[in-house]
């Protein structure tokens, strides 16, 4: 029987860096003969892109706070069944571009206070937890820019502007704080491969 | 201020017909003056329909049974929201062809032991329950070649065959008995026209 893999989540405000990041550490792990799924949320799975899709296109408004929630955890689900768990279960290394630590800020925080429900669909119905969490953190000023520049069609939670970014930015760290047994910090104002070393050194640390 | 509408809803098995039914009641309520919103799960508002088309086209078997539970409480949150509660606070008569007891029997029952996480999630996120539940009952092998002869492109539950019409009809019945409250449970095995007869007669017992 093979080991259960390890679960690594990134989390961090829009521009942050998270996805390069969550990328570079892929690869680097790979490059030591690792088996890496590299999947990222909402999404990861065919039927979670289809439910990422309805939810982050179209006007922004068109779904409640609360009708929200209940696709990303279907996303989620969705994504546990068919890419994360099969992969820990086969001993693979899982590498996820936001998991449910973002729903807990975006929908609990950002749309009205629904931390609450959020925690209570997120034990009914996905249970599971990164292993390690790195939160990628940035200026909320530097942020918002690099992700206003990418111009990606799915800006729709950073189209609220930088004061969202600031209670954002601050809500991660509250969160980090909160969970501090899986997320480490790291600060993202520095170069892209002095933020690799950094999140290499804490998975090997970790992971060793 | 507008006193608060009556909620109605029509369950059964497929091809028992409670769409058929649903409608006449409608029509009738109508020309007796009466402000009516027609309407069905799952759907019944543009986001729901999109969540519909998203669970009930494709394989049978692309979603688990968890995640379609989640999706079908997404769309009901949505037809809420949209379509249910706005015409009941208006006054209006809202008449519904399946409601949340469609999702305890088709989900919580048919595809494995889910029933409590049906109502969990229900109890966080919907919270609402008809004011009337009228439950169409027929014999299951009449109700499967009706729906089999519809041939709408939808018949993922139909696909299951007899045996599971008879077990959703026993279900029905079970939680005809465990809400008897709000359910009325009418013989469907008769003429169109006889059973309308009797939904009426229902209507205008319960609503003086």
């Amino acid at each position: 029987m093979t080991a259960q893999g390890v679960f690594i989540s990134f989390e961090g405000i829009d521009g942050s860096g998270k996805s390069t990041q969550a990328r570079l550490l892929a690869e680097h792990l790979r490059g030591l003969g690792h088996q890496i799924v590299l999947t990222r949320e909402p999404g990861g799975s065919p039927g979670a892109e289809e439910i990422r899709r309805l939810v982050l296109e179209g006007d922004p408004n068109r779904w409640s706070a609360e009708t929200e929630i209940l696709l990303f955890t279907a996303a989620r689900r969705d994504h546990l069944e068919r890419t994360i768990t099969p992969a820990l279960e086969a001993g693979k290394t899982v590498i996820c571009d936001r998991f449910a630590d973002s729903t807990r800020m975006y929908q609990g925080l950002s749309r009205g206070d629904l931390r609450a429900v959020v925690d209570k669909l997120h034990a009914l119905m996905i249970k599971q937890e990164p292993d390690l969490t790195i939160l990628i953190d940035m200026d909320p000023g530097t942020g918002l820019s690099r992700a206003l520049s990418r111009g990606t069609g799915e800006e729709r939670f950073e189209s609220f502007g930088e004061s969202l970014q600031q209670k954002m930015r601050q809500g991660f760290l509250d969160l980090a704080a909160e969970f501090n047994e899986r997320f480490t910090t790291i600060d993202g104002n520095r170069e892209i491969d002095v933020v690799a070393s950094a999140v290499q050194q804490i998975v090997a640390e970790r992971f060793p």
